[in-house]
């Protein structure tokens, strides 16, 4: 078989839960918790199977679901979004991307890529048959440098995407990087794609700026984001994507002919959840923040150097006092020979770094997973 | 927004559905049972669920159930395939299709499509930049001229779509199809996508001539089936493809950036119900066929003319002897006025047959359902 995609591999996170497996690792690797989904949403899932909702939804998402999520983006980022043509419910937030950069980018454009990046975008950019710009965050705190964003576009843009809470750093844009953003992309034809998986967790008292909150921008853009982080349940794997109606019909050329729609019933439960349990995601931000100081607390103990995080469920440390080796061999080294697991940043870019020793663990684990593990980085 | 896909619209399943749902129509349209889901499914369902098994499955799916895929592809059409390296599973057999053909399929390239085809093909060959090169099947019998497809291979051709039990007519390939079809191929790179979600729905004693079981086919072939048809279940979208490693290698690069993954718990329910309870579709083909015969016991009342059904949950009618009006049209007017949904071919073909009077109706409903249809279809 000649090979149409030699440059892909196997994603990351497939490769570094393998190896966690078979060295019976710790794994804060792949995102993904370690502890239950609600009991109310297991129940509402049920509800669903057994109420005999269990055929095809419509192709957009069931109109439950739609109108929660209208309702929520109404509450939260006082924006009117249209059920019926501005949402598309998807399987996860991973197909939305895909579908997005397929139905919207034309062989031969461009598409802006701030580095580092969740690793699907740029597959998704080659198989349209367009290029990525990779424009770098700041190495320490991961801001955008918005001249450089300014100088990356050009004639063949085609999209720009941001990720905010940012995967893997946690760095969050702000109301005034939102108004810049708006300078920059008027007058352009470009449009946004804005990664939210992480909406709902967000510390420290900041709230998050989603793209919806600005509405020059949301007129321009696609904004992602699922309920597996939400809701503890990843692998349920429902997603969305809202755009103005003329995006959302481009978007859904391609969603009907790929996954067409996705888990009646779980979209039935999530509808539910939304709604009923508002509390749920408005406690999200709280519940991780007391984890994420817990693990930072534990990792003083540690030669970790552990960099800030406003956001997400990822703590990203500095290990150079520990090892001068790449981070690849380094995650490698770690799962092997210390049994916890890691995901290296280099996967996350183009171009990544000289010299940059960090590693990225996932705290959306269980007390005991986070000391067990802790236990073995201390003896480092 | 200038449109990338200027000649996709809304798919018919969709269109139809909605019509249906505003007239209040029996809807025999999108192919989907009104029936339940076996409760031992459903239990294995929630036990998953209860049991932890909600984060990311591994993106070549559950081990359990590409173990199961494994041991039915051995006891049922003699092939030994390994979990491994040769199973991947997908979000619904339409995410595997849609895979297969982007990470296969270069541009400029061309995919040999049998018509009436499944109305996703040529939108994924389009974006894939590929030309879909249309033959025609037996406006009657749905039968393949396979010298029509040996013509239309050419040096562009990349790929060969095939479909059996067939959707919309039912026809089935017979093993000497496929030895025919091997001589075709042979000496050509064409890869075989051989779309099989109606396998275990076979009747009158015929057996499914899956492409599994010719070893020649089997080693340059994509084998995509699903649970939705075979449990009821249309609305969990888990569906795989089977192919040689070198094969699957590439559409796992696709698929690791478009779904990921699918839902872990539906994962391990359907490796117990394949494991546990063969019976279920050993029983399929009886349990549809029984559908069936009544079905087109109904319509003898009726002046719809049904065509021969071997395989699938659809029935084809020619309506000539009711109306004239083009099958779009008819379909309109026989939901709007009458009260039953029906799907026109023409969708099916990039050049329908002129003055073809044809209408599929899903037979995969309750008696009372069927039967309720067949009060209203009978005052034509
Ligand atoms: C789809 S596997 C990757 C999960 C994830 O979002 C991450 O670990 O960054
Ligand atoms: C994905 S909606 C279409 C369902 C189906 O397979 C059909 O009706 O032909």
């Amino acid at each position: 078989v000649q090979t149409k995609l030699p440059r892909v591999g196997t994603t990351i996170f497939t490769v570094m839960s393998q190896l966690a497996l078979e060295h019976d690792a710790v794994n804060l690797g792949q995102g993904f918790p370690d502890f239950d989904v609600p009991d109310f949403l297991v129940a509402a899932f049920e509800r669903a199977m057994r109420g005999g909702l269990n055929q095809y939804a419509p192709m957009t998402g069931v109109a439950p679901l739609r109108q929660a999520i209208a309702a929520k983006s109404k509450a939260l980022y006082g924006r009117d979004v249209d059920p019926d043509t501005e949402i598309t419910v998807t399987s996860g937030a991973s197909e939305a991307i895909f579908d997005a950069v397929l139905a919207l980018v034309r062989p031969g454009e461009e598409v802006v890529v701030l580095d580092p990046a969740y690793d699907s975008y740029e597959p998704a950019i080659e198989l349209a048959g367009a290029r990525a710009v990779h424009v770098p965050l700041d190495p320490e705190t991961f801001a955008v440098d918005w001249q450089r964003v300014r100088d990356a576009i050009g004639p063949k843009t085609r999209m720009l995407m941001v990720n905010s809470p940012h995967n893997p750093s946690g760095a969050m844009l702000a109301a005034a990087d939102l108004d810049t953003l708006a300078d920059i992309l008027r007058d352009t034809g470009v449009v946004l794609l804005s990664d939210e998986v992480y909406e709902h967790i967000v510390f420290d008292g900041a709230a998050h700026q989603s793209v919806l909150r600005h509405p020059e921008l949301a007129a321009r853009a696609v904004v992602v984001s699922s309920f597996g982080k939400t809701y503890h349940c990843t692998g349920w794997k429902v997603g969305y994507a809202v755009a103005r109606a003329a995006l959302s019909t481009e978007l859904r050329k391609v969603h009907q002919y790929n996954s067409f729609c996705t888990s009646t019933p779980a979209q039935f439960a999530f509808a539910e959840a939304i709604a009923e349990h508002p509390e749920h995601h408005e406690q999200l931000g709280a519940f991780y923040q007391a984890k994420r100081d817990a693990f930072r607390a534990q990792l003083a103990r540690t030669r970790f150097r552990p960099l800030p995080v406003p956001g997400g469920y990822f703590q990203l440390c500095d290990y150079s006092a520990i090892s001068d080796l790449p981070d690849a061999e380094f995650c490698r080294w770690l799962t092997i020979e210390h049994g916890v697991t890691g995901i290296p940043l280099s996967p996350f870019y183009a171009d990544p770094p000289r010299g940059q020793r960090l590693i990225r663990f996932c705290f959306a684990k269980a007390p005991a997973t986070l000391e067990r593990a802790v236990e073995r980085l201390e003896r480092l």
